[in-house]
């Protein structure tokens, strides 16, 4: 399992469009291939950034399957418009969670 | 409840002794008040990042309660020498968690 986390600059007022269209969006990551979480963080100190955390089983679930698939280009169509700049992608392993 | 995400850089060579180290500090967390929960990610793309997760009841929990204790010496006493640069905190709200 890794762990996608996607920071994302929302433009100004535009963040309850944003949040609509993630809610919009939450089907078509749950049927991706290999996904098997999706959830979605707002920043208390820069309120326009959020950060959108995906669980896959691998990394290649979403660089290949998800982002060669029509549906990101569906995600991209509900949510695309409201980005001030373009998303910053990282992944992670886990290494522990203790509680 | 809020996060807190902590971006640790940590020196070359040194990954295996900062584990150990969160994995020592993990009690610390575990008592402090209002903590609820302690994860650690760590980056593919950047193997010397890692990302901490801490879930708190409240903000204050971390930045007053948790920043202004002995333990918060503790932690850094553990971890403290591994850091390349000082670590980076954000804190998020969460909006939802659909699956």
């Amino acid at each position: 399992m890794i762990l996608e986390i996607a920071q994302l600059d929302v433009k100004p007022g535009m963040e309850a469009e944003f949040e609509k269209g993630v809610a919009e969006a939450a089907p078509v990551f749950k049927r991706a291939k290999g996904c098997r979480g999706l959830s979605l963080q707002r920043s208390i100190e820069k309120p326009g950034r959020y950060r959108l955390f995906v669980e896959w089983d691998t990394l290649e679930n979403h660089t290949v399957d998800f982002r060669g698939s029509e549906d990101f280009k569906e995600w991209r169509r509900l949510v695309g418009h409201c980005f001030q700049e373009p998303p910053y992608v990282e992944h992670t392993k886990p290494v522990n969670k203790w509680f």
